[in-house]
Order: structure tokens, then C-alpha cells, then sequence
């Protein structure tokens, strides 16, 4: 009997927990869910005789350590910042650990005693960072194998609704954390490198300097650039490559009708907005625009930013109900960010049986023989309802098929790591595409930066 | 004998010392200057037999004491956050005290020690924060005495270049602190109210967004918005004004070239560019405009933020000579602010003979009988030289006189204060008209806001 000891019973557990659990007779797997909230870790066992649920405060140290020491691993599906605790823990009882987060400099710090104890301390699992790693890893470590080089790098990865949900002309709902799609691209410029050059891209900018691409049977979508494309050029071996680039994926016209959020100021995050409990969208609005004694906020709008009366913007920000004059905000002490996410949640919220899409494109150029050459790979999932979406597909899959193949000894290499060996991801990846998360691969001509 | 204690001897200090030396026979004056370099509150003595210098570190917690002990006042001229320590000192030695700086909430918080002990702790006496509490003050409590009511209240001030010496088509040349030009805007919205609209303008557009004015003899000036207008609103009585705007004053088409480098993101404090040291003035600009194979820099900044072939902004950027490859930053791990600031050093720096300049602007608007009306007031103030500066007169000046009115007992109100009653701001602003520093006021026809 193996124990497997699931910390944090949120969205992104509910697939994890299913493939292990359907695993748990062949392999002989019990399963402990545990969350702060019981009622939540009772749910996802779904009254399977190989769970078991309790409840768990992460800072109850006692019982943390001794659940700890009944598992053979452990799954932090907790908020990143929370995994250092267990990952402590595990070193002192001697347990591997997988997480989806990125690796904290307090969790690279585990790296030598993780080794002296054989534990593999597995992180970056998920999907972004997790499947772009490892899928773009494998056509990197192929090229590399038949004598090529890599000169360009650009991967995209997005959070979008399905396309048979997909029911308005943003082509964009909510399928993650609200909060993050606000805020996004803020804090500093976007960082990459452009044909040896290197390249910022203010915040003012970054939705005005989208790339596009096809994907075969879902049509085009855009992509802006994330805030550091360079963190991962050495892990990847791609010191060398004159073009390293990653950003978000959307839907066309997404970036271009955002934009005039940036430009109007209420994506800042920064400060709070007087009365912004009892005020109106309408009036919202109008704080951002000029004083004018009869012009409407829409005149004045159209003129500040310039927008034509037959462009398609128009009707995303009526979509938005951004104009109405009756809605109240209702958010205390809320940043225009706030009420920014609160206006778009009316129009953005999945519908009871919407369902959402990952998608992820990787555009790799190569030169082999003094030829140039590029492979584009796609991958598209589709969530089967809103319990086992695309997000909790993508994220909780990879966590599930690592922790199984490390506790199979699969992978067995110790040590704080992220999954780039062929190792690790190859059998993950295999694995992945028996559940239906498939990169499609193929040679396209070399188009460059 | 009055012992007049002047803590730090920087740049504003001249004009205060030059006062109260040229004060110090007829009113028995003794002045010791002291600052963390003894040469230079040697050289701010200028010999004279009513001056003493000495070498004083802030947190030699013994001299310090000494020093204030043997004060009868004491003037902080070091940075607002210093002033704290020497404030808790006079409260304890029974001094009073003069600053030019904001009122802290630590300097707030002794607002009943120094009643209690009957000491004036003057603030926010300089220029702005000063003369300009002093001078809008008046012209409010003078509408409030006939019977009239403030409806509207603008005031804007600058730090500028003198006519004779104004010769780049900018304008402008750095007068004061440059890092304060260049961060100018940052953090948060700018927030007004205009006709009884809450207004806030975001950095990407608060310098698109301005005001024009003329002054009588001087000619066009444009204005942009400050952070914060709203912040003197109640201590000015201003809360049934419809409209209170305060801004910063500059040539016309300074802040649309500005906006040049807004739009480019290299206004930019929060992140530090790789290999700043080495690059040139061309590559830094390089960094912040699209890859392309063959158009130039010059090329791809006229198609990204459309600039005219003939457009004066053009000229500005060519002046500055961003494009040039030769010049290198020599700065290492700059932020892009940093390196803007350096390039515009080059430029903006004043030569041997240039004059500064201090402009300020207050636009009221009032009600009475019926009627509206508006008062224009202006000042203009020219350096001496590049020693008794306009920003030194204005911001020393005021100190100075302030110091002399406590020790005479002319102002004599005690707590923490700034000069807004008319029993501080009298006294101040005549003795400043005798000093050359004049607000032409005058009556015109009401213009709303």
C-alpha cells in the first residue's frame, strides 16, 4: 500500500485526484485529501473506499507532521507560497513531494538535502509552468539529437472559453483567477529577445504588440508578451537562440479592445477609488474621461480614444454594459482594478454548462544541414464540465502521472527540480496524450521573428 | 541675542542664510550653520562675524542636543524625513521650529507637545508646499470677507528655465532635482475635481491632458496635472469648490515631447536593464521599439508613436541626441529612468551664466451677488545667479522670514502648523514683495473650468 498524502482540495485537485484514485485497486494507492475545509476534502473523495478525507490547518504543526509521516508522498495543490512548510517537513521524514508552482528560492534551497536523502522534490508540474516545459523540452532534446540548433523560441499558452461556449464578441470569459486576467502584464516591462536584440515592451503597449497564429480546427488567436520571456532561456539550453519569446494566447481582437482599459487607467491596482460602493458603472467610467459640460461618456470616449462608430471595440464595451447608469459597483474601498474585475464577472462568468480550453502553441526554428527549418506544435484541451475542466485537466494530470511514477520509481532522480529531463517527461508525456492532452506536431516552413 | 540653529546647508539654504545674516546686526541675530559637511556650512557663512559652521552629524545624538540647546529656533533644511528627530528635541528643549517641508504624521503627532509648551513648529513654509498655501490663502479669505464664495480653484507652479537663458527647444532645463522630473506623474492617477466631478488621469495620459495659461509678459505656459489636488481641499475650506486643480508648470510642448517617452516606457523606475553600462543612447531605444530587419531606429520610433516627418516633437528627440550610437550610458544596473535622466543631463543641464525661473499660477473662480468672477494671480520670480537661485529665494526666503517673524513674536500661535491663517501668511508674503517676489493679481471674467 502506498500513501499519498493531497494537501489543498481546491479547482485544480478534482482531475489529480480522480486519475489516482481510478489508479488506486491496480496500484494499490490510498489517498489522503486534506484541506482546511473537511466538507471540501469529503467532496473530492467521492466516496471512493481508497480516500480519505481530513481536515487540515496548515499551521496545526503537529498534525501536518503527522499525516506527513503516514505518506509515502506528498501533493501540495496549496497557494505557492505555502508549499516551503511541507517541503521542510518532507526532508525531515524522508517523503517526496510534487507541486505545480515555480520553485521558490527558499524551495531551490532544499535541493542538497533533498538529494542526500534520494527524495525527488518535483515542482513546475502543472501546465504553465509544467506541460510547456516538458512539451517544448521534447522537440528541443529531438533537434539537439539530430544534429540541429535551435535559433528561435517563441511559446504561447491561454486560458479561453470552448468554443462551443464561446457566446461573446470578447471570445473571453473567466476560467481561472479573475483577479490575474486584470491584472495582467503589469509590474515592469515585457522582457525577450528579438533576433539577438533584446526588447521591452512598456505596459502601455503590450496589447498593441500582439503576435498571431492559426491552430487547425480552432482558427486564429493572438498572443502578448509575458512579463519575463528570458527566465527559462538557460534551463532550456536556449543561450544561444537569437529569438526567445513566450506569451498569453486570445482569442483575435481580445488585446486591441483591453487596451482601452489600459489606456482609460482602470486596470491600476494601485489606489482606492472614493465612493466606489455606490457608484454606477456609467459614472465609474466617466471619472477617466475629461470634463465636459454636455458631451455624454460615450461621446467623450469615443473621442479620447479615438473610436470609430463602426468598430467592432464599440460593441465589445457595450457588451460590457460598462454605460449603464443603473448598475452600482457595490465593492467598498475597491481599486479601479476591483471594479474592473467586478463590471467584467456580470458578462465573464461561465454559464452552468460552459465549458472551457487550454491552448498552447510552440513555434520552434532550427537550423540543421545549413538548412533553416521550424517545427510549430500545438496542443488544444477541452474541459469535460466545470468539476473536470481544462485548467484542472492540464494542471492536476501532470501532478498525478508524476507522483505516480515517482512513487513506481520511474522517476527516481533526487532532488528540488522542474520536469526538463527526458526522464521525467517523456514518460509524463505519453502518458498525458493516453488522457487526451495530444501535441500536434509538425514541420512548417522557417518564418523567423 | 537670538541664536538661530539652520540644520543642513545644501543648495536651498542660501537665500535663508543671506537674509538672516544681512538681518543679524539690527536684530542681534547669531547664526550657526551647521551640516554633515563642515566645508560647506563654512562656505554658506561667507565670513560673516554673526555666523558660526560646524561639522554636524543628525544622529551624533549628543552635539545635536547641544546645538539645539544653545538655539532659540531651529531650521531644518534636510530632507523632510530627517526632520523628525530634531522636532522631538525642541519639544524637549522648548524651541521652536521652521521647516519647508510636508507635514509628516510623526511631525503631525507633537502638534500638543508643542502647544503645550507654547513652541510655533512652522511647516510647509518654503514654495511648494509655501508660497503657495500663502498666496491661494489670501485671495480665499479675502473672497470669504466681502461676501463672495469659491466655486473654482486652480494653482499651478513650476520650476523653469529663465528667458535668458532658454535656449533649447525644449524649454527647459533641470533647475532642481532631475530625478523628480523624470519620475514626475508615477504612482497612482492624478485626482482632481472638476465641476463637482471626480476626475483621475492616469500616467499614460496625464501628459496629454494639460492646461494652458499666459502670463503677462512671459508668455504661454501649459500645465499638467499633480497627483494630488484634492489633498488642500478641506485645509483651504475648499469643500463646496466645485473645481480644485493643482499642476505643474511648463513651456508649451514640453509635456507632449514628454509623453514621447512615456509612450515608450522608458520613464520606467521599477526594473533594471541588462548591460545599461556599456549600451549606447541609439541601443537604449532600440530596446523599446520592434524588431526589424532593416528599418532604423529613427524609422521604426516615427511609424510606433506616429510622429510627423516635420513635427517640432521630432527636433526635441533629435536635440536630446537619443540616436546617437557613439554616446554610451556609463551606468551600471540602471532602471530606465535612471538612464533617461542621464541622457537628458547632457542637455539640461544649466551652463555657468544660465538663470532659473519659478512660475505660479492660481486660477479662482467666485460667486458674489449673484455675479461670477474670476481672479488670475501670478508670480514670477528670476534667479540671481546660479547661488541665489529662484528656487532658493522662493523656497529660502519664506523660511527666513518666517524664523525672524517667530523670534520677534509676530507669529506666536503655537502647535504644528503650516502658514494658512492670515496672521502667518501677512506678515510673509509683504516682507517677500520687499524681496522681489510679487503675485500680480487682477480681475477677469469668469471662465469655468
Amino acid at each position: 500500500m502506498k500513501n499519498i498524502l493531497i494537501v489543498g482540495a481546491g479547482r485544480s485537485a478534482s482531475s489529480l485526484i480522480k486519475y489516482l484514485l481510478e489508479q488506486s485497486n491496480k496500484e494499490s494507492y490510498h489517498i489522503t485529501i486534506a484541506d482546511l475545509s473537511l466538507e471540501s476534502a469529503i467532496r473530492k473523495t467521492k466516496n471512493h473506499p481508497n480516500a480519505t478525507a481530513i481536515q487540515l490547518d496548515l499551521f496545526d504543526i503537529e498534525t501536518r507532521r503527522t499525516e506527513i509521516q503516514k505518506a509515502d508522498i506528498v501533493v501540495s495543490m496549496l497557494p505557492a507560497s505555502y508549499h516551503i512548510e511541507l517541503a521542510k517537513d518532507c526532508i525531515t521524514y524522508k517523503k517526496h513531494m510534487v507541486t505545480a508552482s515555480y520553485i521558490s528560492p527558499e524551495m531551490a534551497a532544499l535541493d542538497e538535502a533533498a538529494k542526500e536523502n534520494g527524495l525527488v522534490f518535483m515542482n513546475e508540474c502543472g501546465l504553465d509552468p509544467g506541460i510547456d516545459h516538458m512539451s517544448a523540452m521534447r522537440i528541443l532534446d529531438e533537434i539537439k539529437e539530430k544534429g540541429g540548433k535551435t535559433i528561435s523560441f517563441q511559446s504561447y499558452c491561454g486560458g479561453l472559453v470552448a468554443p462551443e461556449s464561446d457566446d461573446n464578441i470578447w471570445n473571453y470569459k473567466f476560467t481561472w483567477n479573475p483577479r490575474n486576467v486584470v491584472l495582467a502584464g503589469q509590474g515592469g516591462a515585457a522582457k525577450f529577445i528579438q533576433e539577438g536584440q533584446y526588447k521591452y515592451i512598456p505596459y502601455n503597449k503590450v496589447f498593441r504588440r500582439t503576435e498571431f497564429m492559426q491552430v487547425e480546427g480552432y482558427g486564429r488567436f493572438e498572443g502578448y508578451a509575458n512579463r519575463d520571456s528570458l527566465k527559462y532561456r538557460k534551463i532550456y539550453g536556449l543561450e544561444d537562440a537569437s529569438t526567445v519569446f513566450r506569451g498569453t494566447i486570445r482569442r483575435v481582437g481580445y488585446s486591441r479592445a483591453w487596451n482601452v482599459f489600459v489606456e482609460l487607467g482602470i486596470t491600476d491596482d494601485t489606489y482606492i477609488i472614493d465612493n466606489s460602493e455606490t457608484m454606477s458603472y456609467r459614472e465609474f467610467i466617466n471619472l477617466y474621461l475629461p470634463y465636459h459640460p454636455t458631451d455624454s461618456v460615450e461621446v467623450k470616449l469615443r473621442l479620447a480614444l479615438n473610436i470609430d462608430m463602426d468598430d467592432i471595440l464599440w460593441d465589445k464595451l457595450e457588451e460590457l454594459d460598462i454605460f449603464n447608469p443603473n448598475k452600482i459597483i457595490g465593492l467598498k474601498n475597491a481599486t479601479p482594478a476591483q471594479v474592473l474585475e467586478r463590471i467584467l464577472t456580470d458578462s465573464w462568468t461561465l454559464k452552468e454548462h460552459d465549458k472551457d480550453m487550454i491552448v498552447m502553441y510552440h513555434k520552434i526554428g532550427y537550423e540543421i544541414n545549413g538548412e533553416l527549418k521550424q517545427i510549430d506544435s500545438t496542443m488544444v484541451c477541452i474541459g469535460d464540465d466545470q468539476t473536470y475542466t481544462a485548467m484542472a485537466k492540464t494542471v492536476g494530470l501532470p501532478v498525478a502521472i508524476a507522483t505516480s511514477k515517482i512513487l513506481k520509481g520511474i522517476i527516481n532522480t533526487p532532488g528540488v527540480q522542474l520536469p526538463i529531463d527526458k526522464e521525467v517527461y517523456g514518460p509524463i508525456l505519453k502518458e498525458l496524450e493516453e488522457n487526451g492532452i495530444i501535441f500536434k506536431e509538425k514541420e512548417v516552413p522557417y518564418k523567423g521573428a
